[in-house]
């Protein structure tokens, strides 16, 4: 399925000499890992969503006349992209360089990703005979992942690398609309109107979605991050009967790995502890809820990630981090460790790069131990 | 800065004869105004957000070649669409067919409503110096609303007319970023950046917001509702500091009229409780937070309104009236009574018509006492 994987040479599978255990080895005992896992941090680590991508000058520049989608399936670009906001910022980890379209590209549906429009799906999937199409993920579809998380890993050392896919109602959303959407009508009028075909439909990406993580994880990464990205347009009735069924069974597939399980989407405040249910081992929060209200929703036992405005990077210096203080301040709720600093939701396209990299550095500053 | 008030004869301000408390006594005994007092109501009633407008064929046909703007500002256009919905739907409440940025254009702003974009100003407001161009709004600005509310309570009878203006936040947003936006960088970068310049902004939109609103009450309006569109990009304690400051301004304004004062926002689960402290009477709600959480969030002695998911309406008959009945059984929270049925947001444009039709007979069927 790969545009590339033809004309790049990767290792045959199964003959790696790589011990991805090894490899996570390195990374074990890194400020991001320890916090996932509740330990005791020497600092909170930082890392942003979407860090690797449009804000980036550098980013800008090795994408110039290379499409979106082949650009996630050229290893060598992928580990550039990947590694540029380590290099820039000194963020505490790495997140794979990928779209959340990308398994369903691998098991082959016709599906593109429009500059300024977002993925699209020439043949959406509408009924049951559609589902056909949805076949299992192997492997050797997705030889450039293997390829690309190798060549991180090596490059990354102590520096671990979060594993990265969409999450089975995101996906949905796409197949069933055909694009992007902003009300997901034909999306809620399957799940309200044909529950068995929705939960069908719904296995069957958990399915996919769980192979393709696998895959990051076997190659290497140390940590996996879930992406509901358009979750938050559910009450929390319908998370549970429709969608959580789905996003536990891809939790459940990789719990083996013992890699924490990262969970995000935005507007999702009245989902916080559905989400942390479903089996994150981690909950990531969006700016709107404060970090000790999250905590009170999720529960004990749960990290959780967040959760600066990403807007507030457009302020001045001085403003930026007083909201990191009152992040910071509410995190103190979680008593000492299992925070994980990021922004509420991605890197905006404009924020100015400088300011990330500022920020990190008072985020370090402010919370060395 | 009426279009039409040269063409069209208006009553000149204060030698009408009409009495606006004789005009609002017919309704006073409405379902409508019973429920948001929280007194006993023969059945719960329904209004629909955007009830006037793009879902209804009748709308579109007159608005045929009539720019949006100008719609606004012929009292005839806005009697008829504003009536549309009440013959067709059998709502329990019109709302006054208008747009948030009427009150600004009203005012002398250089701005326009995009067909497919939205609103547009020409020199967004970003200094000081920008502030003088907010004059305040005096009756005679908006002449139309005068007699196009006249009309309308006359022709309506003992059913409420629902006056309308946008809040000061979401004002602002247009007002500082020139346009609709996603992430409102702008308009975060001075409220985090020079709150006193801010402050300054929402105070001025503040009274434009009052005086509009009291426009609407002084021609007959029997509630009025305050839309802050896009306030749900903000965490509760930006919105208590930066928002609602001005929020309770407009509301304190219109409190000695005795009406109705409703206040919605979508994506506002964090902000409920202090959307009431500003002084709303019924507070909105959206799909994603059950009416009984609501409940908890708002505290006793405030009405809701909502929360039906209007993607629901795609979904078939059946499942229409199997999540009415859940909205419908956590509205039991209030105790009988202080619910207005409605959607968790606006009509989407290409909701079928009958389906809403069909919804307030249920609605009334399923609570008639």
């Amino acid at each position: 399925m790969s545009d590339t994987s033809a004309a790049t040479p990767v290792p045959t599978p199964g003959t790696s000499t790589r011990q991805p255990a090894a490899a996570r080895g390195a990374a074990h005992d890194s400020a991001f890992l320890r916090a996932c896992r509740r330990e005791a941090v020497p600092h909170t680590p930082v890392w942003f969503m979407r860090q690797a991508g449009r804000s980036l000058p550098e980013y800008l520049k090795v994408r110039e006349g290379v499409a979106m989608l082949d650009s996630c399936m050229r290893p060598d670009l992928v580990k550039e992209i990947t590694l540029q906001p380590v290099r820039r910022h000194g963020v505490d980890a790495a997140i794979y360089f990928s779209d959340i379209v990308v398994p369903l590209k691998a098991i082959g549906l016709d599906l593109d990703i429009k500059p300024g429009v977002g993925p699209v799906v020439a043949d959406p999937i509408r009924t049951r005979a559609d589902l056909e199409r949805l076949r299992p993920l192997e492997p050797d579809d997705v030889r450039y992942i293997t390829e690309a998380v190798g060549l991180l890993v090596d490059e990354l050392g102590a520096t671990p690398l979060i594993g990265f896919a969409g999450a089975p109602f995101t996906l949905a959303s796409y197949l069933v609309e055909g694009g992007p959407s902003k009300n997901h009508e034909r999306t809620k009028a399957m799940m309200y109107g044909e529950p068995g075909l929705w939960a069908d439909l719904l296995d069957r990406l958990a399915d996919i979605t769980a192979a393709f993580l696998k895959v990051q994880i076997e190659a290497g990464a140390s940590a996996v991050q879930l992406f509901d990205s358009w979750v938050g347009a559910l009450a929390p009735r319908d998370y549970r009967a429709s969608v959580m069924p789905a996003s536990r069974k891809v939790f459940d597939a990789v719990a083996g790995y013992g890699v924490p399980r990262i969970h995000f989407g935005v507007g999702t405040g009245e989902l916080l502890g559905l989400m942390g249910e479903a089996g994150a081992d981690v909950v990531g929060v969006d700016w709107r809820v404060p970090l000790d209200e999250a905590h009170r929703r999720v529960g004990p036992g749960k990290a959780l990630q967040g959760n600066l405005d990403p807007a507030v990077l457009f302020a001045p210096e001085s403003a930026v981090r007083a909201k990191a203080d009152e992040v910071l301040a509410a995190a103190g709720a979680l008593g000492g460790t299992g925070h994980v600093f990021n922004l509420g939701h991605g890197v905006l396209p404009t924020t100015d790069p400088d300011a990330l990299t500022r920020l990190v550095a008072y985020v370090h500053e402010a919370t060395a131990r």
